[in-house]
């Protein structure tokens, strides 16, 4: 059962993170404090120095040799029962079907496990709930993310195939930078959606082959490499194989220099999810009926599929309820940073984000009580 | 002795301060990342967020009830010692002697003790010397912060009242606000100026007594009020009187919502430093006289005055140490942000702030190895 005491703990660890939202949403809706350059300028910060650093101070701390098989199976086998379940729904039902099932993955399998994830596992589950989420951070880093980009980007291919196919103009296009990309997907979105019906698609991506197929792979690689998440993640990874084995410990000088930024990461990202959220004309960017549908993606049905992928994989016990609980955190900011940049549906993550960030601890706190008593 | 091992400590702590600073000018001299509107996002969250937090945080753990009464005093005396000092020597040499017995006060003797003086002294002396230095912040923060914004008052007030008396327009003039009377004392200084030969100040003064006094003194208390840091020492100072007199401590939950922004306010401030180094279009913006006579005020007369205003309170052994390298320590920030906003030698403590950065630790080890001779 579930404690007063629990709950307190869980508040010690959540109350802090809203503190720092809180601020970051009154400074600009009461304070007006900061332009919208100036917030800008705050959440480059964060992306490109506080987070990548928390990344690689969390990763770099993770054993990787003891990694727990079956929670990384489980996880493995949430993230491919959704992409299965999505395509057969999204060719089914959706007309733009790459766009929804990228979102719907996003939406149902990609929880905020660095920010919120640590903190409110440790309030209720202690040390040893970290050292869990700990490594769905990693695979998430370091495996979804990476598959997540290399869908958006195989989704802006074959709008770009498309478009060729017709108007045989291949090279002019396929080397441009990913900004000119987006424009060209915009410009030309409804002009390919009906040349894919005319040519299927498959046919427009093998005539185009090799020349995309290396722009696809240079254009993934070009992404990955100015991420500088991606960068720490993987120097995190690298490190932590080194640290464990061969018991190599970072010199304090190297971990305090780390540090001193890193230490603020949390709240510096909640602060600037509070801009973030004050800076948004709407609430609810992408209409009641989608924000629902979203909603319910991330609070049911993903905690749903890593509860069976879970159970099947054989966890039971601490292991099988802090599987379910980290899948119903709020909505990750990395899949809503590439909807954005791709244009496929930010509105829905960042509704996703807003939303579930508020909703965040009493929906965690009921996963919390329900499974509690089971 | 100073030993190699000591050497490393300080390095340890000091190390990291400098790679916040550097990431923070390389950001803009070599990755372009943030224009200067964003700057001064990252710069305006630091000074209203970061380090008033910072300062809560350092000033709340200091017990009041247990100052070294000599630190104290030979804080005091040095302060003293530095003002009738610089009141002779100015107003023999200089023409505008308030400006430059602001300047000279600010610095020779308000070192930056809060971000750069507790991490170095902890590496050189320990956490005793972290409690010695907390102490300094808190007669910063409380008394020499405030006698200074004063000083800038008093300095516009002399400079509108002698308008004043020439013009007769003392309603006008006196119920603006600060932004137009510094408009108002740049336009008007080289008349204002001419009008002091004239009429000697006191008269003038004397003249409009009930209404600027008045004035001065809303102004000062305005500039308090809107001064998030004053706020936060003041805090710090009346959470730290209840805490040590009758036992209590803060909830956990209060500590980590202040810490989770607090936290990161050391490696924020280095890294503003750095954009704002790198801002700069010339390093010595003062021209290298000037800049030279600042660091010897700086480095040599701020630490000799208290040398001799400890030895003569009775200090000895390690808090003589400490009193003296914490005097040696790179200009404060707060000076030169009143010197900015006043218009007073901005120039004169921004070099003194970059150029006391850099040669900070060489300085403060060349003390260090000195003191540990003698």
């Amino acid at each position: 059962m579930v404690s007063l005491e629990n709950i307190y703990h869980v508040c010690e660890e959540t109350v802090p993170l809203y503190f720092a939202m809180i601020l970051g949403y009154l400074s600009i809706k009461l304070w007006h404090l900061f332009t919208p350059e100036q917030c800008a300028g705050i959440n480059k910060f964060v992306s490109k120095f506080s987070i990548p650093l928390l990344s690689f101070q969390i990763i770099s701390t993770n054993n990787p040799y003891q990694m727990n098989t079956k929670l990384v199976i489980s996880d493995a086998l949430q993230k491919a029962l959704a992409f299965f379940g999505f395509l057969i729904v999204t060719k089914v039902c959706c007309e733009k079907s790459m766009d929804w099932l990228i979102t719907g993955i996003s939406v149902s399998t990609l929880p905020n496990t660095l920010i919120v994830g640590i903190p409110l596992l440790r309030g209720m589950y202690g040390d040893e709930a970290v050292r869990l989420i700990t490594q769905i951070v990693v695979l998430q880093s370091l495996v979804w993310y990476i598959i997540l980009l290399i869908f958006f980007e195989y989704r802006d291919l074959k709008l770009i195939s498309s478009e060729v196919a017709t108007a045989t103009q291949v090279t002019q296009v396929t080397d441009k930078e990913r900004n000119s990309n987006s424009d060209i997907s915009g410009e030309l979105e409804s002009g390919a959606r009906q040349t894919r019906e005319e040519n299927p698609e498959e046919k427009v991506a093998n005539k185009t082959a090799p020349k995309t197929t290396l722009s696809f792979m240079l254009n993934v690689g070009k992404k990955i490499a100015v991420n500088p998440n991606t960068y720490a993640s993987l120097a995190g990874l690298v490190w932590s194989l080194i640290s464990y084995r061969w018991g190599i410990k970072q010199p304090i000088i190297v971990n305090n220099s780390l540090r001193i930024l890193s230490d603020g990461g949390l709240g510096m990202a909640m602060f600037s999810i509070g801009l973030f959220t004050a800076s948004q004309s709407k609430i609810i960017a992408c209409g009641a009926r989608t924000a629902v549908l979203s909603l319910v993606l991330r609070f049911i049905l993903g905690p749903s599929i890593m509860a069976i992928s879970s159970y099947v994989v054989g966890m039971r016990g601490l292991l099988l309820k802090i599987a379910i609980v980290q899948a119903a955190l709020p909505q990750g900011i990395v899949p809503f940073v590439f909807a954005k940049e791709y244009g496929v549906h930010p509105d829905i993550l960042s509704t996703g984000i807003i939303v579930g960030m508020i909703a965040a601890v009493p929906i965690a706190l009921a996963y919390y009580f329900l499974i509690g008593i089971i």
